[in-house]
């Protein structure tokens, strides 16, 4: 069965974007060293567009496992950027150019309905009106039978955590204090939430803490 | 040199106390579960009054050594408690007992002047009126070359860090979602911290972040 898996990187003062995002800080003032543990490894190369080399290790073991049996992807409209306002011009078809590191069908939170936007490598954007059940829905229509990873950003998987759709949670802890911005646990109010820690591994500048999700 | 360290349990969602904190609930609502990892250890027992047994192994050892090498502690006026007000009747001595568990002095931070109390096992408490650099004058003055340790609670420890008064921290984050309460990292506003991670231990039910402070 498919399952939702959420991936995030947060400082340790539980920030997973800086405050002010824009389109010159889509991850928010401060927030443009949360992901520095993820670019310099040889996954992350090769999903986003095939340069060669690349750390190997500890962290790049955990982000090929991230990558492993997904089959869709689901992002908020933040994360994706774009739509009606300052942050764009239509039609906006977000931050990742041509070949998006997704290579597989996207499915965007928004409320604006759009025809679906066909890109390079294997990634199709859907934008989804009607909420983050349907998403979930329809991400697994198309994973094909492999999981569904939850792209981000706060918004989204803080409405997914409250309804209890994540199966399984991995956060990235890096050692940085933001001391503001977009809070991944914020919003959850007395959600049930109920974690069982799966393991523990430490790489160079992150701590990679997964659990399962139940409620 | 003596140095400051603070050693503080907190849920993945940041909260080191759940919500309306009193004298049935002194971690807050569903905060009682926060040191469920600690309190069947066999260096917690001893700590408290010396009962025999208690579990070992790798949450016993970060334990012993959060203990080892302290001289004096410091506390906010939440954490001891009491004070005028609900929490209690003067002469208000702490929520340990006779015995408590520190056996050294501990500087309480206060609004209220009050005489220090001598406490069995090795524990006299202080009550500091003229602020937290003053505080830690005073505990490192006592702590004989030893070190400082920063007990808690939430308030404490955001005014320490937002000052850059502590140098090691070690966080112990548990697998429970509090969705309310007090953060540890809260009303930091941009105070430029930097943490270098030392070490990542896991132990049953617990992981163990450990970092350098540097402001």
């Amino acid at each position: 069965m498919s399952e939702l898996r959420l991936q995030i990187t947060m400082t340790l003062d539980g920030y997973v974007a800086g405050p002010n995002q824009s389109v010159e800080h889509p991850l928010g003032e401060g927030g443009e060293h949360l992901h520095d543990w993820a670019v310099k490894l040889k996954t992350f190369r090769e999903m986003h567009g095939g340069e060669a080399g690349g750390e190997t290790g500890t962290n790049d073991d955990v982000l090929r496992e991230a990558f492993d049996n997904i089959g869709a992807v689901i992002m908020g409209r933040n994360m994706f950027g774009g739509g009606p306002g300052p942050w764009g011009t239509e039609p906006w078809s977000g931050w990742w150019g041509d070949n998006p590191p997704f290579h597989t069908p996207v499915f965007v939170l928004t409320h604006h309905a759009r025809e679906p936007m066909v890109m390079e490598g294997g990634t199709t954007f859907h934008f989804v009106t009607d909420g983050i059940e349907s998403a979930f829905e329809q991400a697994k229509a198309a994973a094909g039978g492999k999981d569904v990873s939850l792209g981000g950003g706060a918004s989204a998987a803080q409405q997914y955590l409250g309804a209890g759709l994540i199966h399984e949670l991995e956060v990235h802890i890096v050692p940085i204090i933001l001391g503001g911005g977009a809070r991944l646990f914020d919003n959850l109010g007395d959600s049930g939430i109920n974690l069982e820690p799966i393991r523990t591994l430490e790489g160079p500048g992150v701590t990679h803490l997964k659990y399962r999700v139940k409620k």
